[in-house]
């Protein structure tokens, strides 16, 4: 593993590119950030190693470029497979498939609507947020993890979008813990973890999101 | 593989449904197609095994139920192996998993775009849909299909919606096959595959969507 070379085009506010590194940390992969100058220039790199969305993170392995963070956490997975953080099974493979789906498809839009959003329309935001929310901890219900006893695939992908919850806190006047209890254990939970409280801490004191 | 049931939860003029009746045909996967009827009442069964959206398809494998096209697909692969729909390594599987993505995300949504638009705008999204199906010819190059030389995921989600080209043609007043001739080629040659084109033509016959 030593002589491979892993470099993560980043760009610190990320939550995205915050996935790559949950899971190569998980991994214990060693790795490069480079930081994109998002506001300016992209570098050669990124735009050589992403031209359809020419955007962060990707990861280069080797000199070989994967882009699109679902397809990163995949694509580590795939590579350096220990600690496992699919199911061996096919059912249970497509139901983890099924939740970070519905993950990408949901949590991040549904919470930036909040704070987009002005007068009334904070108020339907928030109330649909919430819902994705409820469907969410429907999906957790009394599981430690979204995958069972241990931190994986789902969780990866959910957890760095969390670091924006106390933003959407204080434009949609709510609190998480108080409409979805269960969700709110599980991010304390998952932020236990020693590497995953290492990279979220570093990046909640990068953007000073969170409120605990 | 007798013993197994294997149920899809369909809706005859759905390219999505179809995705994954091109997957099990493929495979060889004896399956029993049950058609919804959207438009009336929904079965029990698709309430209880799709929740989240309600919507087809849905596989349901011995009783356990699969949602979501492109999951269903990666489900069909990891349950019955041969032939193989991905290739075998990471980066392999992360490309295929890309322009899986790029298709889920453009392709059908920049083609209906033409005919629910309206006067200057239909000349606008054809533009779109046309750069979106060049950006597509670039990632097949100069391949009999997206993956190499065999009929894998790539092909299996984008060549369903193909069935839609010719609407996008009559309402855009263009040919696909004058704006991007490899990707003309692509949906020819896949539709010479004999399982493929059995599913396709009656697919056709029944939508009369195509003009070939």
């Amino acid at each position: 593993m030593s002589k491979d070379e892993v470099i993560l085009l980043d760009f610190w506010v990320s939550p995205f590119a915050l996935r790559a590194k949950i899971a190569l940390a998980e991994k214990g992969v060693e790795f490069e950030a480079r930081q994109e100058d998002l506001l300016g220039e992209k570098s050669e790199l990124l735009l050589k190693s992403n031209p359809i969305y020419k955007k962060v993170p990707v990861l280069v392995h080797n000199g070989k470029a994967v882009n699109e963070s679902t397809i990163i956490v995949s694509y580590i997975e795939d590579t350096w497979p220990t600690p496992s953080l699919l199911p061996p099974c096919a059912y249970g493979r497509a139901t983890a498939r099924f939740w970070a789906d519905y993950v990408d498809k949901k949590l991040f839009d549904g919470g930036s609507k909040i704070w987009r959003s002005k007068g009334e329309e904070v108020e339907v935001a928030k109330k649909e947020f919430i819902e994705i929310l409820k469907v969410l901890e429907g999906a957790l219900g009394e599981k430690e993890y979204f995958g069972g006893d241990s931190f994986g695939f789902v969780d990866i992908l959910a957890i760095p979008i969390t670091a924006w919850f106390y933003a959407y806190e204080q434009y949609g006047n709510f609190k998480v813990e108080d409409e979805c209890p269960k969700i709110s254990a599980w991010i304390k939970n998952a932020l236990r973890g020693r590497v995953l409280r290492v990279v979220i801490l570093n990046q909640r004191k990068s953007t000073s999101l969170l409120a605990c």
